[in-house]
């Protein structure tokens, strides 16, 4: 003891800050390590966290749903109109589909709103935007989450009948998922615009692009997605906030189709133009794959593997695979991005869309080691980049082998969100995304990266404990 | 110096290995540190490049023929019959061209003469493979190297008057570059295969495809390479073992090129199903924009700069901006790499072609960091790779600021071989190369990484030393 204060004292700090900035304050030295006790310091979450992790039950049900993730052989086979593939969307039904967990019309953001405008327009429900969202206020269309209709679509993630849907079938299981097309960059129906010339775009897309693009799909010599996405990896994208590699190596696909068809030259012409033109054509096809990869996983029972990560501007919300159809929310973060020339944070909704679906799956920001361009939006490194993919190992249930990564000598994504790791460690699942303004009818104004909110984590946990109890152990 | 004796000794040798190992025998510890003397340790050689490196002529030289390369704007600008660009080979003349430094028929590798005998049938000298032999071996055909005429070919490097060629355009200066059509992997010319399907798929590449391809060619709405290498270089590409991306990139303008021409449709139809499939396409177009951007830096006289890394599968062969069109030659290295099954080094011919132009421009195993997988073919990881491309800072005289590297913190690639670095520290440029069988007719047996002899670089020196002899300081 004597000796003890002879020397220089070396202090660790665990936790709260507040005490190493005393001691850096008297002179001392001090290193503050990050801690905050799991389950937010919930008391009773934690009892039913520590319960959870020690129950073999949800071990096993994990084992069952990861090894279906893994088994998931996503394949691009149609593209057709959303009422003819989406039960909900036909027969003339006056619904529209849109990205995140349930919420209202009056609760909705900007972006989502204008985008719903847009598309009642589209739909010809209404002959101006101010009289759709007098409609949409009405309640005389129903607005429902792409989630729950096997669907999924990007930020505000509209999908209405007359849209065409891609369809990505899993080989593995038969299970079907659907997304909307890409309209590429700037004002753009997903981004909340709805003028003139977004509707125009989407009548193209909706007509003659969708006519040639069908055929095409229908005559692809190879539909399967997982060894494209993974060759993607190795070139740059994350398949989520960059699908560069990917769209070009679709195109190549989609090429030798449309010329082996009959279709009219000036037809495929344009539609190829259309394609080469957007880098992100790939995103919507990922993320299909990754619904369909995810919903494979989904429903069984004790499972506490995330199948969906979704966002509607205002909550983000996440489900479980032993949890059913339940949401678990909670009010979604800001995005820490790169804004376009003229636009702020303040300008900015919240986190928007169902493109978390390709975290969910192990790729976007848990796939960022892949991709370093990402983190330039927010300043960072490679480094940085490959760091994200690192800390993701820390909540996810394994590696995905059939995508590697090359700056982590080519081990597999980290894959498989369990909801007792995230609430364990407080280490929240990464999520690049782009950014909407605020208000309907302007459209993209960034690019960044944020995380899942924690309580999202804590709500299902909970819920998965009162499911399990009196089941037998 | 009685305390020294009282600790535990910390040793560090420098150079010759027995030394460390006989500290480690006798159980201490040492650090081993790789060391030479410079200029392979010959005393006048040393003197020479003592006063180079002290020599403000070589310096400002070397400004100026390095801000050509960095200056250097390659395009995209024509593929015509070799015949019709390149003076040697027009007028019915009977002139091959090969890759690396001159060589006589009789001393020529296998895949060298398997591929020269096909282009001799390819052009209707003869009828038979045998034939051509006993023509080339009579001195009947004149057999130049590529680079005596602005020209590149990988591995063998044949170009014939018959075989169509790329034409690069450097817009800074002015000067061309020409490099013959990449004909896929297998059994293709360049690896000295010359069966009959060999041949006639060098006439389909001059015939149908060559029109295509013309046509396509002058209609690009984007002729400029360098963004393209860029962008290739953050999708895994080096841009001469690897060219997956750069061929897709260039696979959609030519796509769109192709479509907006009045070509029959069978024909874009099978052109482009060619390029599809071939990763290795856009090589040979890689090779001649570095063929245009160090051709643009030559003939500064004093310069030390490296414009010339070639092979002709026996000897390696370099030229510097200072010497003209001197050649400096050593003996090919072997290549430590992968081979195809059933075969081996023992196989092998030397190192072979003038891809090396790649290299010698700061892409390939410069830029090796951009693109770990290649360093795969010789059980490396991702560290490797970039430890490669951060070796040749040793060597260069500086970075390509256009041509920047993810795994580097978007550093640019290394470029400007300053044969004086070279010598002086012994860091040899590391190249990528494919691996031809060393027997005519075979083809490709493997890929891997080799490096520059350093005699080549001793022997430039000095002669740029004698050079300089007599010049006014």
């Amino acid at each position: 003891m004597k000796a003890l204060f002879q020397q220089d004292l070396k202090v660790v700090n665990v936790g709260l800050q507040g005490f190493a900035d005393n001691i850096a304050a008297a002179g001392g030295s001090v290193t503050q390590l990050t801690w905050a006790p799991p389950a937010g310091a919930d008391a009773a979450l934690g009892w039913s966290l520590a319960n959870l992790v020690a129950d073999p039950r949800v071990d096993e049900a994990n084992r069952v749903a990861y090894q279906r993730c893994l088994a998931a052989q996503p394949r691009l086979v149609d593209l057709v109109l959303a009422r003819d593939a989406i039960a909900g969307l036909g027969g003339g039904q006056r619904r529209i589909l849109h990205a995140g967990p349930p919420i209202a019309w009056a609760d909705m953001c900007g972006p989502q709103r204008g985008a719903i405008a847009g598309a009642i327009v589209y739909e010809g429900w209404a002959g101006s935007t101010e009289d759709a969202e007098a409609l949409a206020a009405g309640g005389e269309v129903a607005l429902e989450p792409c989630h729950h209709h096997g669907a999924v679509g990007p930020m505000a993630g509209i999908i209405s009948p007359s849209m065409p849907v891609w369809v990505v079938e899993n080989a593995d299981r038969g299970n079907r998922a659907f997304c909307n097309l890409n309209e590429g960059l700037g004002k753009v129906l997903r981004f909340g615009a709805n003028s003139p010339e977004v509707l125009q775009r989407l009548r193209w897309l909706g007509g003659e692009f969708f006519g040639a693009l069908q055929v095409a799909v229908r005559g692809l010599a190879d539909a399967d997605l997982k060894p494209l996405m993974a060759q993607a990896l190795h070139m740059g994208d994350e398949l989520h906030n960059r699908n560069a590699a990917a769209s070009g190596l679709l195109f190549k696909r989609l090429t030798l189709a449309l010329l082996q068809s009959d279709l009219d030259r000036g037809v495929v012409q344009r539609a190829l133009a259309f394609i080469a033109g957007n880098d992100h054509f790939f995103l919507n096809i990922s993320m299909a794959a990754c619904k369909a990869t995810m919903d494979a996983a989904h429903g069984v029972p004790g499972s506490s593997l995330v199948t969906v990560m979704a966002r509607n501007g205002v909550d983000f919300g996440i489900r479980l695979s032993g949890t059913g159809d339940q949401w678990f929310q909670a009010p979604a973060n800001p995005v820490d991005g790169l804004y376009f020339p003229g636009y702020s944070v303040a300008d900015a909704a919240a986190d928007l869309g169902d493109s978390a679906i390709t975290e969910t799956a192990g790729l976007g920001g848990f796939a960022m080691a892949a991709s370093p361009a990402i983190v330039q939006f927010v300043g960072g490194t490679p480094a940085d980049a490959t760091a994200n993919s690192r800390r993701m190992l820390d909540i996810t249930l394994g590696v995905n082998p059939a995508f590697t990564l090359p700056p982590l000598n080519f081990g597999g994504t980290p894959a498989g969100i369990d909801a007792r790791l995230v609430l364990d460690s407080g280490v929240l699942p990464v999520i690049n995304t782009g950014i909407a303004h605020r208000l309907a009818g302007v459209g993209q104004i960034g690019a960044g990266i944020t995380t899942a909110p924690l309580a999202c984590f804590g709500g299902a946990i909970a819920a998965l404990a009162r499911s399990l109890e009196g089941q037998p152990a």
